[in-house]
Formats: structure tokens, sequence, C-alpha cells
């Protein structure tokens, strides 16, 4: 089969690399080779590549009958989402890798690669090289999947496992994570949660059947975790992770991305470093984690590889991988119940009433105090709801006139 | 699509309730609905099921055209077979959670399969619930998978969990994991190694694309795994795993079956009690594992439910999953490498050069003794060829005097 590679950065190398590297490999399981036609760049020459092979011109591209499949992976929206459209329109499968043109325009995409019997594959678009696409639409067909929770963010997770093993405050750990080429010179899309909600509202659509918008989904990044809080966390059992989850009640959906306390039994409690995990919930099958790396070039392109393979063998036919044009709701974060983790100013004395009253109302108050830090101390609320909570916390600020200097949810693989 | 149930014990009937359970579900994302005509029993009543849908007669399953496909989860080799190969004679697809079948006489059936335009699926035979044989043929489909690590039986990893929870002795373990019904009376298939090795059998068949012999494959099980050794575990920061192995290095292939320390950061470490993982390395994708059930009712029944509807999907083509006729070669167990865990008598006075000489030659022997245990010692090995090892061992014990009270070998992520 010919195929065109539009964007040629790291992923898109990286197919090309994969590709020599694992040729005999791929021929074989595909049932034929895979030839790079075209590679799309925006200057004519690249280093170690053909000068025959690259073109700055797109309509080259999708006015080429013999080109059957095409890569992309520019990333962001425009172009790639015309490119994408336009080679679906003339029976070219697609493979992205692009997570912004998979939420934002999955499902007229999907739909376009219905209309004209072809396939838009986008394993690599969610988790890398971690199978989860492909998990859900075969292993979890059969399912009702009610909960997805992932490690989705590598560089995130990087820093959260650095600040945990090394003490370090985040600003320095992201200074680190910059220098050693883990995380961006503009952090932003990574820190703040965007890359996250992005991917929590692919597995989102990918588990409900339908759309959803990522921008209705509850974010918050890992600025504000500090030294402090991951302190306590190691004492207390936890790890902190920046979590997407998503969850199916009924015909209502829940989903958000926060930094959260992760206890210790939880299949993605060891999931550290660059390292992904996703641990998935259905009725029938109970936990299932998949576990792996959830970027960089080979792994990234390894499953772009097996998405061309898999249209390879399914040339002919239009395989339904996605979810529909319909738009579901989901619902405010408020709705969602958790525990919470609270750093409260003082020592408890004099607030023994007003803690279990707003927080811990069923068994005794835990309070922990970190060696050495007599100005505050810690407990685990009783499972509230979000909406409930924020009520309870700034009444109890306003009652006992002590600070909450900080809180994150704790999230309870066991008790949902 | 109609089909029918060969078997009705714990799969078999596990398969209706998940069919009955997500109905809804498993239409809209087949296309179809499935309808259960058949359920063959060697009874013609079953508690609970309407006398019409029961029979006794496999002919009558077979020579009805209108069921386009069967479940076969008697289990064994026969009648398992025979059935299975009627069947896709007949051009009815086949979904069986049966290793012993799948391991003996699987690439008869995929090429039978073949040969009929119609598939052969068997998610469920290995990792039960977890997503492993679609995976490697899908997602891995590009990939040169180097390794494939796995803990493949929950029952064995039920009891080496809890002998290192409560410290109590094999016979002890197993008598209770017998008593909660989670080893069967007769534990052999289990606790000797066999059910890993069927199932290690068929990832070596499903990544080297060709048919082995489970027999062929050194299997050793857990009952000399004693409290003593799980002790120097916990003492050592191991765990204690059974795990099935097999590794392609070139054209060669490796497999093994046995209990093997496992060190923390090892993804397979935290998996405990009637979990199973699959560790998984390629050449581009790195480490992925998977993590889930890999045994019981629905988690299994959802697996066989999974393959109904790629059935359903694939009703037209043969999809290959699966391996060649072609027969490869396992090499001898001394073929591979592994650091040692040695349990030696006395202490280590008057035997250090030895220890150096015959076991740790690259830097300082490192020296464990249990509190409590002053008759024994243990140390770890440098990495050594298995039949370097064995005829080390044996020149030591004879040169010294001194007994090995047992060895295990450590199964290390990092370094293969
Ligand atoms: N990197 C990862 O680990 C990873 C993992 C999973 C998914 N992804 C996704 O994969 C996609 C690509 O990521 P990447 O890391 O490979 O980014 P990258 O290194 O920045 O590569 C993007 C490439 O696209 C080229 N490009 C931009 N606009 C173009 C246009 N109009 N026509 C032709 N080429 C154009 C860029 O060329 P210039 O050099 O001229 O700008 C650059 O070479 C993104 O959607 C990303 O989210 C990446
Ligand atoms: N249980 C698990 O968690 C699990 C997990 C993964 C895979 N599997 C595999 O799934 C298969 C079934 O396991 P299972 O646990 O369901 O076993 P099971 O509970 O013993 O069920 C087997 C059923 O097959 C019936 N049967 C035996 N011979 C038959 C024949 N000739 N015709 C019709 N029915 C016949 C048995 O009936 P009688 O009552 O008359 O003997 C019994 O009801 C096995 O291959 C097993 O390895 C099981």
């Amino acid at each position: 089969m010919k195929i065109a590679i539009m964007g040629y950065g790291t992923i898109g190398s990286g197919v090309k690399e994969v590709l020599d590297m694992n040729r005999a490999q791929i021929e074989k399981k595909g049932g034929e080779g895979i030839e790079i036609k075209y590679i799309l760049a925006r200057k004519e020459h690249i280093p170690g590549v053909e000068d025959a092979l690259v073109t700055t011109d797109f309509s080259v591209i999708e006015n080429d009958p013999e080109v059957e499949l095409v890569v992309e992976s520019i990333g962001g929206i425009h172009p790639a989402y015309e490119y994408i459209k336009s080679c679906l329109e003339k029976g070219k499968h697609v493979v992205s890798s692009n997570k912004a043109v998979v939420d934002a325009c999955g499902s007229k995409l999907i739909r376009t690669a219905k209309e004209h019997n072809c396939n838009f594959y986008f394993e690599a678009s969610v988790g890398g090289g971690i199978p989860v696409i492909r998990t859900l639409y075969h292993n979890y067909a059969g399912e009702n999947v009610t909960e997805i929770t992932g490690i989705l963010n590598g560089t995130t997770n990087f820093i959260l496992t650095k600040m945990r093993e090394e003490g370090s405050s985040f600003e320095d750990t992201l200074k680190e994570a910059q220098r050693l080429g883990y995380a961006e010179r503009d952090p932003s899309a990574d820190i703040d949660g965007f890359d996250t909600s992005r991917k929590t509202a692919i597995l989102l659509s990918m588990t409900s059947g339908n759309r959803c918008r990522h921008e209705d989904i509850y974010t918050e990044g890992i600025r504000n975790v500090s030294d402090i809080d991951m302190a306590y966390a190691k004492a207390l059992g936890y790890s902190i992770k920046l979590l997407g989850s998503v969850q199916t009640v009924e015909d209502k959906y829940f989903a958000y991305v926060a930094p959260m306390m992760v206890e210790e039994q939880d299949p993605l409690y060891p999931v550290n470093g660059v390292y992904n995990g996703i641990r998935i919930v259905g009725n029938c099958l109970g936990t299932t984690m998949l576990y792996g790396m959830g970027a960089g070039k080979l792994p990234t392109a390894s499953a772009v590889v097996s998405d061309i393979i898999a249209a390879v063998r399914h040339k002919n036919n239009f395989q339904g991988i996605g979810w529909s044009d319909k738009m579901i709701e989901i619902e405010p974060m408020g709705g969602n119940a958790f525990r919470y983790f609270l750093r409260i100013e003082g020592t408890e004395e004099g607030i023994e009433k007003e803690l279990k009253s707003y927080f811990v109302e069923n068994g005794k108050v835990k309070v922990h105090v970190l060696p050495g830090r007599k100005d505050e101390f810690a407990i685990i609320s009783d499972i509230l709801f979000e909406e409930d909570f924020l009520a309870r916390l700034s009444a109890f600020e306003d009652e006992t006139g002590r600070r909450v200097f900080h809180y994150l949810r704790v999230n309870s693989a066991s008790e949902e």
C-alpha cells in the first residue's frame, strides 16, 4: 500500500523509522508492504530524507489515486482537519495521532469516513503506545463501562513522580523537566491539564458512543500541588497523580481532570515517571488496567503503524471505531462525590466540633501532622458531593476563622 | 445472529448471563442482537433454563444452518476439538475459552476456519478478561515483540499473595484457597504450572506466528516455594510470582514457567490476589502491561462475548487471528540467563572465596540473614546461563560440603 505522511516532526519521522525498522514484520502481519510515496512538509528539503519524497503541496497527495492511506501528524486543528477531511472524501484511509483534531472534529471525520467507506483511525491520540482505543472498541464491546480513569500525560506524571522522590517544589521540578526535555518551554497544555482533558473527552466519546466537548470537562492542573501536599501524601500512603476520569451512572455522564490522592491498592498507584496507566471498570470485566508509554517518538509511531496495518486489513470496509454526532451533556462537577484531603491552619484544638460537623460526621476525625510543621494539620473527609463540600468548606472557614490552605480529592478505586 | 453454547458450566452459563445483562449494549455495538438457539449439555434439564433451548445432541447444532456461531466452553480436548472442527467446516464461527484445545489444536482449527471463511476466536483462553490476544494481533502487529512475561494463573497468585501477607506455609495456604473456592480439589493443573504453561504456549504462538508445544516449555510450579523463601523475598524487596515467559532473540525462541523473584520496579510486582498481569516488551513500544481479572465467570464470559461481537462484525471474512502450522523449536532451559537467589547452609564464614568464584565474580558478595535463622543465609548471583549455573551449583556443593537449600530465579524487567 502506498501512503503519505503529513507533518514530519517527532511522530511523522518516527512512523518512517518504525516502517523501516520493522519492515518484514509489518509486511507479514499486514499481508502487504507499506511504501511511503510522499512526505508533506513546509520546506522542500528534510535532512536525511530523499528529496523525491518531500512535497510542500497537499493537493499532490490528495489527488494521487495511488495513495491509499494518509498519516496526519501535523498536530492542531487547522489545516489538519481540512486535510484529513479531503483525504477521506477521496476514499483514502487516514491515521491520526492528533488528539486536538480527534477531540474537536472526531465525529465529523468518522461520519465522512463512513460515507466514503474508508477508515479514520486514531489509536495514538490517547495513551500513545497504550492499546486503549482498540481495547474499548473490541474487548469492551459487550460491557457496560462504568468508569475510565487514567494517568494520561507523561510530563505531569514525570513531574509528580520527581516531586515525590526528591521532595522538591513544583517550580523547581518543572524547570528540571524542561531542562531534560520532558516538558515544553510553554508547558501549559500539559501542566494545566488541557492535554489530559482532550484525551478524557475522547475516552468519554469512545465509551458513550457520542460526542462531547472537552471544554465541558472540569479541568484542574498540577500547578497548585506543593511539596507539602506531596509530603502528606507520602506519610498517608497515597501518591498524587493527575487523573482524567469519566463515569457513567445510568444515563448520566461525569468527567473531570484533577490532581488526586491515589491509594496504594489502586493499580494506578505504581504508575510512575513518563509512563501512563488507564484503569477501566466494566460491569462484567471488573477492573482492567493498561500500562505503558503514553508518548514518545517510537511508542506513538508504533501505535500509528498498528493503525496502518488495521487499514490494510480493512481496506474495503468501514470499521466504525468512533462515535456518533449526537452531543452528550456532562454533569456539573458539583455532582461528583469524593473524599477530600484538607490542610487546615493551626491545630485541631478548639475546632473538634466543627471538623466533625463539616467534614467527618461518621467516625473519629483522624488528624495528621507533618513532622516540623506545627502551623497546620490535615484530615480526610467523609465522601461528600463536591457542591456540598464547597459550601461546607466556606462555612467552616467563616465559622472557625481558620484557612484551609489546600485540598485535594481522593480517588477511591475501591469505593466507586 | 443465532448462536449455540456448548458446555453450560461456569463459563457457558456466564455467557448467557452477560448476553442477558448487557443486551442493549451488545446489540448496539455489534449491529444486531444475539439470540441463543441451543445449549448443548449432557442432561436434558438445566435448572433455570427453558427446556426448549437445551439439547444433548451435537448434530442438532451442527446441522442447523440458522446457527451462525457456536461458543465452546466444554473444556478439555475431546470432544471439544471435534465439535469445533465440525462447526467450522459448516462455516459457523466458533468462540472458545478453552486453552487446552487452543494450545493443542489451535493451528489446525485456525486453518479450518480460514478454509471455510469463518473465524475461530479465543480471547478468553489466555488472561480471561485481560485483552491480550487482540492486543497482540492489532496493537503489536507492527512490533518486534521481544518478550512477554505474565502472571497468568489466579489460583497460584492468590496463594503466593496470601503467603506473603500472612507468612503462612504453602500447604496451609493451599488448603485455605481450596476452602474459599479459589483452588480446585485437585489443584495440580494450577500449582504445578501446567495451566500457565498452556497459556504461555498460546502467547508464544501468537507472537511467533507459529505453532509450539507446551510440553517443550520448561515448567516448574509453586509447590517448593516456602514461607522462608517468602520471608527473604519480603526482606529483599521482591515478591514471588509464578511467571510464564517467552522471549525472542533474533530467530531463537525461549520460554519457561517458573516461580520467580520479581523486583519492586517491575509492573508485575504489585499484581496481587486473583488478578493477572501480562507485561509485553516490543522494540518500539517499549514495555506495556495489561492487568485484570484472569479468570472468573463474568470477566471470562465478557471476553467470550467480545469475540461473539467480533464475529458479527466479521461475519463474512476470515480475520486471521492466530498462527501457522509450522512448528517452532523452543531453546533448552539451559540457554536462559538469570540472576539466582540462593539459600545456603550455615554462615558465609570459610566459604567467601567459593561464593565469589562460583556465583558473584563481579563486585562484593551481599549476604542476607533472616532474623532468627542462623542456620542459613542467602545471596543473589551474577547473571548466569542456567546450564552454567546448575554446573556451578553442584560443584559448589561438592567443594564446600554445604547444601543449597533452595534457589529461585530473579526476573529482571530492567536488565533484559
Ligand atoms: N510527541 C509525542 O510524543 C506525541 C504523542 C502522542 C501524540 N502526539 C501528537 O502527534 C501530533 C504531532 O506531534 P509531534 O510531536 O510530532 O509534533 P512536531 O514534532 O511539532 O511535528 C509536527 C510537524 O508538522 C509540521 N507541520 C506543521 N504544519 C504543517 C503544514 N501545514 N504542512 C506540513 N507540515 C506541517 C511541522 O513542521 P515545521 O517544522 O515546519 O513546523 C512539524 O514538522 C500532535 O497532534 C501531537 O499531539 C505526539
Ligand atoms: N472458570 C474460569 O474462570 C475459566 C477462565 C478461563 C477459561 N476457562 C475455560 O473455559 C472452559 C470451561 O470452563 P468452566 O469453568 O466453565 O468448566 P465447567 O464449569 O466444568 O463447565 C464445563 C461444562 O461442560 C459440560 N460438558 C462436559 N462435556 C460435555 C459434552 N460432551 N457435551 C456437553 N457438555 C459437556 C459440563 O457438563 P457436566 O456438568 O455434565 O460435566 C459442564 O457443564 C475450560 O476450557 C476452561 O479452561 C475457564
